[in-house]
This record gives structure tokens, sequence and C-alpha cells, in this order.
């Protein structure tokens, strides 16, 4: 008899389903579905004609209830499986993937008076609409010498929770005050799970997650959010956002947020009282699904842009450091978030400006000696991430000749964001949080073997690549089991979940070669002077930027 | 009756021979003849088996004799031109072409004995085999303080004179010891016209170009050569290389050498004693070939590179101005000479390198602000000549995003290349050399309204393109005419005689637009900025070049 467990990998253009073994962690079936709106960036979707600003990202939540139920009832279905042998589910979304809804769960925008307001909707993690309100956020913030702001990496992001709540504030305040809830869309997710589907659900068993709370709403487990003197600073009218605007209680991923209520298990095809994980976000959810249940072993997860994360049991600050939260990833440690802004998406640029396919341009750089004869790049295409956290900067080629071949560029492109790697791991160390081991997740690894065998060298370090190319599904579906519990699933604790649920491999290992690895200390280090805090090219492109 | 004058103008794969007429410097005939063995780069044209090492670039005398004849009665013929009406020759020549020859003209390599000797060939300009000599003559020169050094902004160039001798010393010292005379082709080829053809020269009878021997040998009309003391430092048997093996006198280009003799007259279909002039470099006698014969108007002479040229009543010394030459370009002026070494080039790079044409890519790039939206490039992709006379620096591209679009790497290059203008512009300015007036000649002007227009924005100046587009062939034709001087051309003086050969129209003047030029100002400024001495990216560019 097979036993399951299900994650949901919500994404930004689908969900995602994944029914896996909970003794091995074989995938049994799996099946995703797009959102019928996919990103909403155009105009609303609705009678009236409401076109929207080149910023705006939104979704319809309707989309997310649609497309789950069914992904949900497909692998189910094709894998021929009895609900009554799913034990628990997880949920992992984008974030800050945020809306507003009244207490009993229903989104704004699905009310008439609210359904015309852009603001009312569910805006997407990359709804760039809130740009004046990051700035007016970080400002507050500096001044006051906000204690929070250090686990931050002292950067509050523009994607972040609070820009767009006062984003709300500032251009619909209408739609301000008719929200009674803000909340994370994982989080209005497992509450529709446990609690609803709305109009049935009530504030007070609304569960959110300390991952999000923590990493993009400036939560944290000692102190709670900011202060209402903070808010009241930024904007007399959010001073008790907190109170008035996000009730429920906050509980770690992998702890079980309560059980699947009859009318969802009716939709979705599975049993009433089946355990719901509390939620996490996508990226932080491949931290497990990579395997990786012990401290100090980075996690990069690898695509259009690369996260690296990392759990550790010391909790230190330091500068671009995306997040530092307590319960943050899984429960009893402190997570690390850090981040690369553009990694797939730059080599896909240069594919793009050489017309030349990835397949072509790799070829030509396998044959190209460490340091791509001569060009050095800074990666920082779509801005500096950790450590800089500086969305002005922008990418830069050093060393073009008039012999300068597209592979040469490429190949440039691969090692910066190495270099890149590298100095987030020296800036975690430097901070006294020991990296120790390497695990590559995502979709990049199994692309380019080059490309790992790059990181390997300029890392001098070993990297594993996941089992699993569904990693981040896949840590969806470990926390259902965790939140399950040792009585179900026979695991006794999250360290044997994990170890049994995502073993590790040793397939692919990428080992550093020496004289690569010496060469790429002296690239590294005129990486770091191009990229020093006080060069002049960073101040260049932050002019450059200004004027664009 | 037509009465003419004959430029003929040696290029790197052909010899052009231009029919003029005297009073008004149109046109009459051209004809283009190719060098039988183009450049000699892989093997030598003898009967054993002699390969090249990479950097040479050598030519074959006899080429430059035979396809200056064909190039010459091809013209006459076709303007019906009768040889007593034609009344006087110039020459031009790419500079530093040089070679060793006996006293009587002969060169060495058409001695069996020295046939086999590669370095006993005539060298082109851009031969670079002579890389460790270049570094050993400037440390001479730096370590002793010579003064002549600040002529050259403080650099003796890889293309040089000098550093060919030494390097034949250094390789062939065979080869050395039989060379009797160390010379210009320019010179060489003035030699053969006057008192040849070999071996029917005499020592005694040569002239050299004050023009070749102050940009390219460090000659000054004050104090000379170099002395022995600094040879014999460079190297002990070179102590005497001038007194012994650098006969012949100097003289300005548009001064008479001598007249044309019978021999060769017969060989060209010329008459026997029509005027030659002194030789001059070729992208020297654009500036004649412009109109141009007053001090402070600068001469943008615009291909694959860029040599820019000025009159000057005024001796002042900058950073890499490659020469102040007095009489080095017109009798009684000091001649300026600066350069950008990659400017068409770059442009090439970047067609080449999007697979785009240019006319695509102009196209795009007109529709683009100043500013190419937020793209600044460094135009060194084959080092930076003036000012910074370095080539281990190499072109950058800064504020590169995931949008970027190549037409933008493109105009960001033009604009690069006009920058670097405007930073010689002040390097002159700011040495106490005024800079009042530009004309653009050369072959870019005419391919790119878009570049001339970004040049005039850039500088805050109008641009006269001028108006022939063979200024430097008809620049050597008017020193023909200088050559043979005011009673037989009527023009009574150089000024008069350019005034009338090379007419100045107003038809393609670009004229400054107050909103580029101030938005320039700005970008000028981060371009300086980029490019300051002491920035890191030129400590990182030059670390890059080391390790190619």
């Amino acid at each position: 008899m097979h036993r399951y467990v299900i994650g949901f990998d919500f994404g930004t253009e689908s969900v995602r389903a994944l029914l896996v073994n909970v003794s091995d962690g074989t995938i049994a079936r799996q099946s995703a579905h797009s959102y019928a709106h996919g990103v909403i960036d155009t105009r609303l979707p609705v009678a009236g004609d409401v076109t929207l600003p080149p910023d705006y990202a939104l979704q319809h939540p309707i989309d997310w209830m649609n497309a789950m139920a069914i992904a949900c009832r497909g692998a189910m279905r094709d894998a021929g499986a009895n609900p009554e042998h799913v034990l628990g589910i997880g949920v992992d979304f984008t974030s800050c993937t945020m809306l507003p809804s009244l207490r009993d769960g229903t989104p704004l925008c699905l009310l008439p008076q609210h359904e015309n307001t852009p603001l009312a909707w569910p805006r997407l993690w990359k709804h760039h609409g809130a740009k004046a309100e990051t700035d007016r956020i970080n400002a507050v913030a500096r001044e006051r010498n906000e204690k929070w702001l250090a686990r931050y990496g002292g950067v509050i992001g523009l994607e972040w929770f609070f820009p767009k709540v006062l984003e709300t504030l500032n251009h619909a305040p209408e739609a301000y005050a008719a929200a009674k809830v803000w909340l994370e869309a994982g989080d209005w997710l497992v509450w529709q799970l446990i609690d609803g589907p709305f109009p049935n659900c009530a504030a007070q068993n609304l569960v959110r997650s300390t991952c999000q709370a923590g990493y993009k709403a400036m939560w944290n487990a000692r102190t709670g959010y900011p202060d209402s003197d903070y808010f009241a600073a930024v904007h007399p009218a959010m001073k008790n956002v907190v109170i008035e605007k996000m009730p429920g209680t906050l509980l770690p991923p992998g702890r079980r947020a309560g059980g699947l209520n009859p009318e969802m298990a009716a939709r979705l095809g599975l049993s009433a009282g089946t355990a719901v994980s509390a939620a996490i976000i996508d990226a932080h959810a491949g931290v497990c699904g990579a395997g990786v249940a012990t401290p100090a072993t980075l996690v990069m997860v690898m695509g259009t842009s690369s996260c690296h994360m990392m759990l550790s049991e010391t909790e230190k600050f330091a500068d671009g450091v995306a997040g530092v939260v307590a319960d943050g990833i899984l429960p009893g440690y402190f997570g690390y978030e850090t981040g690369q802004a553009s990694v797939g998406d730059a080599f896909a640029w240069c594919a793009q400006t050489f017309k030349l396919s990835h397949s072509e341009l790799n070829e030509a750089a396998m044959r190209l000696p460490p340091g791509s004869g001569g060009v050095l790049a800074l990666d920082w295409l779509n801005g500096c991430r950790t450590p800089l956290m500086d969305g002005r900067l922008s990418g830069a080629f050093v060393g073009v000749t008039l012999g300068t071949q597209p592979a040469q560029i490429y190949r440039a492109m691969m090692e910066a964001t190495a270099f890149g790697v590298r100095w987030i791991v020296d800036t975690l160390q430097n901070a006294g949080v020991p990296v120790q081991a390497f695990v590559a997740s995502g979709g990049l690894p199994a692309k380019s073997s080059l490309l790992m065998q790059i990181y390997a060298d300029v890392l001098g370090a070993e990297i594993r690549v996941a089992a699993s190319d569904q990693s981040v599904a896949l840590g969806a579906a470990i926390l259902g089991a965790l939140a399950a519990g040792p009585a179900a699933t026979g695991h006794p604790g999250i360290e044997q979940a994990i170890s049994a649920m995502a073993p590790q491999r040793d397939a692919s290992v990428y080992r550093p070669q020496e004289s690569a690895h010496r060469r790429y200390d002296a690239l590294y280090s005129e990486y770091r002077t191009l990229a020093a805090p006080g060069s002049a090219i960073l101040s260049v492109m932050r002019q450059l930027r200004g004027h664009v």
C-alpha cells in the first residue's frame, strides 16, 4: 500500500501538484495547470475597460483555486491514488504575492465596488508599482535606526509586503480602507484549505507562515512586526495596520496549520482532515527539496535569477543578505536568504543578442580557458541583490577587443555569476556564518555542465546537484509530511524525513580543478576590484540608470 | 588647356594615382592598382620556403614600382592628358613602412644573399614584431630623461622606425650589418622618382620627409635625431646608426625634392623634370586635402581607426599626443597628430557580433536618445592612443540590462568615439593648444550622418565634412602643386593653393543641437570618470590583457 503526500507549487504562470511517496520521496504523479488569466499586466479581466500602468503585474485568485483543483485531481486520477492514503499537503507560493481580503477570506477584487480598482487585486511578486513607497519605507527606517533593518542587509525590497500595502494607501485609499486583511497569497491559499473556502473563513483561524512574514514583512520571532510608531512615521493612516489588518497566528513551514476542510476536500478529490502545513516561499521550499536538513550547506536555486539559501544555528547580520529569519525555512534554524537578480536571464540575453543558441554558445565557451580569453563581466543585468542591494546597478563587460567572440562574453557572464556566488559566500563567512558545502538545484544545473564546473572551480569546492529536478514541489510535499507528523509518516524527525524523501546521490558531483581554481582566484580579485562599493564604475552605473 | 598635378596615394593594399586640375582641384581621372603580393604575412615570395611569425607584415618594393606605373599610365590615358601638362607630383605613403637598402637604392631583400631573411624586407606599418624593442627604446628614453620623449606624449610606438631597426639588429644582425641605408618607404619612393631607379640612386641625393622623420623617427628640426649616447645605451652597435646608415637631406612635404628622372618618367608616361614633392604620411596628406591651411582646425580622418591632425603656431607637449613636429604636415607650422585606435573597426565589431548590418544598426540607433538608453562604452577595442597611449587597455560596456538592444551598444560605441575626440580636444586645449574648428574626412562621415551629428552634439561645435572623398590623394596632389611652385601653378602661396584646390563647401555642415549637447556634457563626465587614469577599470583591463 502506497502512502502519499502532495506538494502544491504555485508558480508565476501555473500550479503544479506533485504526488509523492511518503517513504522515499519518489514521484508517483505530477500534474500542472496554467492560470486562466496568467499574469494580468495590460487590462483587468472585468467588464469595464481598465488598463494597467507598465509596472503592474496582477493575478486572479479564482485562477489559483481552479488550477489547483484541476492539477490535484489530475495527479490523483493518473496515479489511481486513494484519497485516504494522502497524509499531508504542503503549499509553496511565489512571494511576495499578496492581496487584500475581507475577514471572511473574500478577495477584495471580487466585490463589485472594488473590481475596477487595480490595487484591490492580488499583486504578483514582480509587480513594481511601489517604487516611491519602497524609498519612503527605507528612508524612515534608516532615519529611525530601526533595528530590524539589519536583518535585511539594510534594505527593504521593492517587491516586499509593506511597500505594496503603502502603495494602496497612496493610490487607492478606498481599497485600503475596505481591506480588512492584508496577506500573502500562500497564506490565503492555506486559509482556504483549512478554513474555507471564502466566504466561510474566519480571521482568527488564519495561519501565516513565518517564512513569508519573516522575509517579506519585516516580522521577527522575538519582536514581531515593526511597531506602530514606525508605521505612523511612514504614513499616519498606517499606524495600526498590523493590529487592525493583519490578524492570524504565525507558524513555521512544516507545522500543521490545520486539517483540510470538507468543501475544499471535495473540490480537490482528497479527504477532509488531511494535514496542511503552513505555507512557504517557493524558492525556500527548494532547501528541503534538495535534501538539505543541516546547517552550513548553501542551497543554490539557479534559474532565471538565483536564490541562495542556508540553514544556520547562528544569527548574524551582513550587508545585502535579503533576510535572516528564525524558523524562516525549517523550524529550529535561522534561515538565510541571499540572491542574484539575473543568472539564466543574463545567459538568455547573450543568446538573444548574439543570435546564437545556448548549445552553440556553450560548446564554444567550453573550448575557452578560465578567464574567457580576457573578458570580465559584471553580472548585474537586473541590478545587484546580495551584497550590494542596489537595483540601479547594471551589467558591464570589460576587456572587449576587436577579436572578442560572442562565446567569450557568454562564458565571462557565466564566470561573473560564479564570482557573484563567491562574493556572497565571503560576505556570509566574514559575518561569522560558516558555509561548508554546496548543493545546486533549479533548472540551470542540468542545462550546462560547463556552468557547474565553473562554479566548482571558482568556489574551490565540490558542488552536488540535487537529485530531483522538482526540488521546490518536492520540498512542499515534504512539508506536508512534516505537518502529518511522525505517527502518520514513520519519519521520527525533520532530518530523517528530509533524508528519506530527498536522498542525496553521488552521480552529479562537480569537483574543483586546482589550476582553474588558482586562475579564478586572481580573476575574482579583479571582479571584486571592479565591484568594490567605492569603484567609479558603480557611481557611473547609478548615474546612467537615473537618466533612462 | 588643362594643367594637372598627380597625387600618388600608397595604401596598404594598393596605390591610387589621382590626376587633378591644378586650378580648382577637380579630379580629372583616378586609377588604382593593387600590389601583386599584397601584405606578405605568411611566407616570403622566394624560392625557399620561409614562413613568417604571426606578428609579421611585409611588402615587396617592386610591387610599389609596378603598381604606381600601371595606375599612373591608366589615369593619364583615360584623361587623354599630355605629359607636358603635368606640373607636379606628390607622394603619400603608409607609415612607418620602412626598409633597408644599399647606398644605390637597391632594397636589401632583392639581393640573393638576403632574400630569405624576413627582416631584410620592407616592413609594413602594422608589422608588430618589435614589441620587446619598443619596450627597450622607451625604457632607456625614460631612464635618461630624453627631452624629445615629451614631443610624443611620453611614449614611442610599436610601429615606429627605430623599434623596427633594433628588431633587425636583435634578430637578423647580418641584415643589419648589410643595410647601408635605413629609410621610410615614402622617402625611398621619392628617391626613385628623382634619382633612380635603383641601382642608379646616390645616397647624397636622398630626400627624407620631415613628416615621417618627425612623427616616426624622433627627429626634430632644432635638435635632429636622438644623439649617439642614447642609441649606444639602447644597443652598443646602434651608437652611430644615424651617421652611418641614415644619409640624406630633410625637407618638409610640399617642398620640391627634385625633378622626375628620365627613366622613371618613361616608366610612368610623364615628362622628365616634373617637380616631385618630399613625401608625406598618408593620413597627414588629408589635412591639406580637406582644405585646411590654417591653424587650430582639427582634421578628423575617420576610418577603421581615426587620426586627428592639426596645424598650430605653438609647440606644446601633452600626454598621449602621438607627435608634435615642426614642418610635420606643412612647412611653417607645428603639426599635431593624435589618434584613436579603433573607430570604424569598433562599429564593425558590433555589426559582426550582433549579426546585423550597419544600416540596420544605424537606423535603430537613430531612434534612440542621446545616451543610448543608459549604455556607456569605452571605445578602446584596439587599445587607447591619445591621451593614454596604452595598448593594454580594452573596450568596455557599462549599463547593460536585460532589455538592452544591440542598437544601444552600437550607438553607445559611436558616442564613446565622440567622447574620445572631445577628450583629445580637452587634452590639447589644456596644454595650451587652441582648437577652434573641426573638419571631418575619411570614409566614415559619408557612411553615417547620425555619427556626424553625434560628434557635433558631443563637441558642441560645427563639423564640416571635407568636400572630397579623396582627401588623402588630393592632399598628395596639392603637395605636387606646391613643389611645382607659384610660377607654374599660379597659386601665390600655400594657403591660396589649398583653398583653391580643396574648396570648402557648406553643403555638409553638422551643427550641434543644444539639448543633446547638454545631455552629452553630463555623459562625457561619466566617460571621463570611467576613463580616469587611476580608475579601477583601467587596472583591471591591464591585468586582463596580461593573462591573454
